[in-house]
């Protein structure tokens, strides 16, 4: 898989030059802290994943336009308004390697900022003229607090479940990465198995992604991550890892990881204890299978589309996904 | 104007039952937590003035149909968005005689409740088919948090200038209002002469209603207000008949408000003086004075419809939008 991000680049580097300029294009506050704010997160080395998204799901559907561009800032501002308020929630430090917009500017005006993008995402959407897509994207704003709320419930509850996982994970990230594919193909007045392939496609890449993300919590160093490793379990946030090492667990290791969950200023060395006891446990590797598993049906529901260099960016990206060290 | 709300209510009563109820079933979130939240402010007493007037704005043009009341909730969900969002910033107590949300479930929650609730505007709004109706929509919501924004960067500044506060209430809540009423005409197809004058009225009860409210903060006892009297000034928020006084004062008057004002802490006795400063200098009477023009303004812009009941509620419910005691 090495190299995979250095062969990925180049191919879509003039799509990424595009969704550069027109994030700044689209972005027309009247206030300039919120240019300021927004532009903190927005501009400091976002994947712009959703938005290629969208641009290679038109295409791979025959349609190019620049438009399409226009209507991908949509899901990188929905993006960056729930980064924004996920880091109010989580009173996060760090975020792509600086410290987050709450820090900086304060939490009051860094919730009015994401209310500013969301309510900006759907004014964009709106200019499409475009019903399905307004429903699309205003559902998804809908499914995405909801799941964000679930996920919060459920903090420090080591009875979460799998399941209860993979519900939270479809809804908070999994339901703007497939919005987009969805978008792209609505854009281009696609098939309806067009469609339902790139939605098929986008709802397994989204579960990738995610539950990449939160492997490299665990495995990542933070110089790579742009922020503190190990920071999920610090907000008592579950995942899959962790999920499946407690179920695995001998009841005697099963309280000791409990015992470090339950008291979000673990020291180091208990935060140690418990990656020895995820590795025990193949919680890591347990994820990543899983994660596997929705790379290949991510590539399968490509596999309607002729072959084409889109098609293959689009595989690469689910692979990307995975292998991805940040 | 005594009595004027006695007079109000029965007119519009069967409305009223109508809109509880629309409330109550468009409110359909996954999680119970999310209703609870938002049932906590939403159904705690509000005066339901903008899905009201969606309603009334569509029947003075001729229309009636149950969807109206269905879309007239969008209005009342994007204000009760906008109060959860307020309360954490403002790190508010009382709301409505009640704590506020976020005191009973904590910030993370409430934030993401409004997040839901904005979201779930906007769905509403799509589910209307309508463009004109989604545009008017999402780009309110833009409005209210840019004016949000700028209500909070001017906080406790003060050089706040009279067009400056204007600007701020007319987005922050000037928006909902004069949008409501500009729905209803959209809804009910009226010509563009209705959906103006429409539209004129709801600007100039907007002003009028936010400067009420703005004076209700200093005349009003805590127990007619729901909330503390004296909050706005606690928070830095400096209001019309601050602004007037502070203009009209002597520069050793001016310098005594500047001090209490620059202290969130001010004891009771420092808020006597400055209520005595404000009785000095007519802040209320010219706040009051100004109010009046703008419920002028919005009655003439009545008077391109026929003589109704329904414009006489119009008539009545800005009015009473100045004459309230809460």
């Amino acid at each position: 898989m090495t190299g995979i991000k250095e062969r990925l680049l180049p191919l879509v580097e003039k799509d990424l030059e595009k969704i550069e300029a027109a994030l700044e294009e689209n972005l027309t506050p009247h206030v300039e802290l919120v240019k300021e704010i927004a532009g903190h997160l927005m501009f400091a080395g976002g994947k712009r994943l959703r938005p290629l998204l969208i641009v290679l799901s038109a295409r791979i559907c025959g349609y190019e336009d620049n438009f399409v561009t226009k209507f991908s800032t949509i899901f990188e501002y929905l993006h960056t308004a729930t980064l924004l308020h996920d880091d109010v929630i989580d009173g996060a430090v760090m975020r792509r390697g600086k410290p987050v917009a709450n820090a900086v500017f304060g939490a009051p005006v860094t919730i009015l900022t994401g209310d500013y993008l969301l309510a900006r995402a759907l004014r964009i959407a709106a200019e499409s003229d475009s019903i399905p897509i307004i429903k699309v994207v205003s559902g998804m704003t809908e499914d995405i607090s909801e799941g964000e709320i679930i996920q919060l419930i459920k903090k420090g509850d080591v009875s979460f479940t799998e399941d209860e996982y993979m519900n939270v994970i479809r809804r908070k990230t999994g339901v703007l990465i497939r919005g987009a594919c969805k978008t792209g193909a609505i854009l281009a007045k696609a098939s309806t198995e067009q469609e339902d392939a790139l939605t098929q496609y986008g709802d397994n890449l989204g579960l990738v992604f995610q539950i990449a993300d939160d492997i490299l919590d665990y495995t990542a160093n933070t110089g790579e991550l742009g922020k503190t490793v190990g920071a999920d379990l610090r907000e008592g946030k579950l995942t899959l890892p962790v999920i499946h090492a407690l179920r695995e667990s001998s009841p005697q290791d099963r309280n000791r990881m409990e015992t470090i969950i339950a008291n979000p200023d673990f020291t180091k060395d208990e935060f140690e204890i418990l990656l020895r006891l995820l590795s025990t446990y193949g919680g890591i590797e347990y994820a990543r299978r899983i994660a596997t598993g929705y790379v290949q049906a991510a590539k399968r529901a490509l596999e309607i589309f002729e072959p084409s260099e889109t098609r293959d960016i689009l595989a690469m990206m689910a692979d990307y996904a995975l292998s991805r060290r940040s």
